[in-house]
């Protein structure tokens, strides 16, 4: 890590430790422990990274905003970030989250599911505590807000599906950029502005000024992850290596590669996207990604990142204004390197 | 159908038709439709009985409210209803859903669970517009019913997966009470109750009146469900004859089965609890039907309900009060009736 990933990773320390204590808070114990209670705090109890609620928080404060007003607003888009990791990881049949075996490879699908809806409805909670923190019209908005980040994530989510289901690969980066705006970037990164911008602001500033900064941030960001998934170390990055391949993911690298391939590389490419995931094998991945290193598949989504990157950069002043040049601000700014570099 | 069937059949419709209209407004419409938007109004547009709507409407129009004023809180209700039907048929791998494949048959896992996603969230969407129609207090009373009506639904569906995965045989007819309480009662009955006395005296009735009467009304309908499992016609009844037993599920009759029998017989039965639902066959499950029929079971659950329908009886005046001898009070006293001689 840099000097500039250290202080990145400093940041993101301070605001997940505010995070945790808040999100302990409002995690429900009692009965039943063993089959409920338990599974709901076990994803947000492992380590993530908290890029969500700390550019939350961050941005909050770069506006003018106390912490302690934008918190709930951050409980609540953790909340329902892991809702929907322990879904997305039924969807996959995913089997790492965060270093250690997915919810339903421990405690089965439907106990699994079942704490996922916890998690979900759990995440209404915190916004309704807004009225009397923020005010009714604040809280209204910020609960706007909430529902069309949702509803972008599963309109990402349902795409993505329905691609893998249905054999789709007659598709071009813009539809890949289409589908991470609404499945990860709006989440991610859209929401978490909008929201800390909003509340750091009494609502006196139009939260769609962040949008096209949050945008690239969060597709930097998505692509460095589909890029870590091929060529990442497992232990670092916690989910399982070349897993994206096995679930037939549309990434930037996969659709690259289906444009350069041709004669029987194409075909056996093409066999292998419509056959479903157990009967794709390990080997066959290993070669896939082999021919993504040959065909410059990789190095194709590494510079995308990099030119989103730097899109990034070029729109901070405007996202921001007034609040680019704060500490808070500053520190916004920086995650826009750290998104390219990190490893986990 | 007696007469009081049909009269509450003619209720349930007038109701039913209202509550389709509203919902429709609901739910969204757009891209995509084919892998989210049309499969999130699956369930939704298969003809229901929509007892929940029903029981709210009336209680709220008995106390004095008007139907527009409970009409948000019955599709935020019916919404919620719809998402768990969805995630309840993943968990118990149901192959029918009113008379239709189930959504995960047709759709696919993934898919599935994602549209009921879309569900749940979008049941906030109806209770967030009580805030203009009845006022912040009372719609926050009201968003505060719906919190806790999701908690006690999805401790009952844990506690329900939790019997099953773990093998738990050791259970008396007052464990199951505890679980469909909360499982079944809570939002099939006691919800609607509470919010609809709650909306229709603009929050000056106390809706702890409702919890005995609810609690009783849901247990005669959820006895005859278990009844109907085994018993009932397919084409009526719109789900897999002896599906329960087929997954496992702790019913009276089983609970009441395990205490009867002995030996070989106890054994045959402890040892196909154990199993995974794709290791029992449906000759197995015939069996258990016929070991059910010859210890008394069926008849031991049928009392059951019959005594529950007539405490119901005795704890509807104390429910209604003032409200019990008006039509719509009138309407809700004859579905007490009507759970018992159901046939879908």
């Amino acid at each position: 890590m840099t000097t500039t990933g250290s202080a990145v990773e400093d940041g993101l320390a301070h605001y997940q430790l505010l995070l945790a204590e808040a999100l302990a808070h409002d995690l429900p114990t009692g009965d039943p422990a063993n089959w409920l209670y338990d599974l709901m705090a076990d994803y947000p109890q492992r380590e993530g990274k908290g890029i969500r609620p700390a550019l939350c928080l961050a941005t909050a404060e770069a506006h003018g905003g106390r912490l302690s007003e934008a918190l709930p607003s951050a409980v609540a888009m953790e909340l329902l970030h892991n809702a929907f990791l322990i879904h997305d990881d039924i969807e996959d049949e995913s089997e790492l989250r965060r270093g250690l075996p997915t919810l339903h490879q421990t405690h089965g699908i439907p106990l699994a599911l079942n704490a996922g809806d916890g998690l979900a409805i759990l995440g209404f909670e915190p916004l309704r505590r807004n009225a009397s923190l923020l005010g009714h019209r604040l809280a209204t908005l910020v609960a706007d807000e909430f529902t069309v980040m949702a509803r972008h994530t599963l309109e990402g989510q349902a795409i993505e599906l329905g691609w893998i289901r249905d054999g789709v690969v007659d598709l071009t980066p813009d539809d890949y950029l289409d589908l991470i705006m609404r499945k990860t970037c709006w989440y991610t990164t859209v929401h978490p502005l909008r929201v800390g911008a909003l509340i750091g602001s009494l609502g006196t500033k139009n939260p769609d000024a962040m949008v096209d900064f949050g945008f690239h941030l969060g597709a930097a960001f998505q692509i460095r992850d589909d890029v870590l998934n091929l060529i990442g170390d497992e232990a670092v990055y916690g989910k399982e290596i070349l897993g994206d391949l096995l679930e037939g993911k549309r990434t930037l690298m996969l659709i690259h590669l289906l444009g350069e391939l041709h004669g029987s590389e194409r075909q056996f490419l093409s066999d292998y996207l419509r056959r479903v995931r157990q009967d794709r094998t390990m080997a066959e991945a290993q070669d896939i990604r082999q021919l993504m290193q040959d065909h410059g598949s990789i190095a194709f989504a590494e510079e995308y990142a990099r030119l989103f990157a730097l899109r990034a950069e070029d729109s901070y002043g405007h996202a921001f204004g007034a609040a680019a040049n704060n500490d808070s601000g500053r520190f916004v700014r920086r995650l826009i390197g750290y998104m390219l570099e990190r490893a986990a």
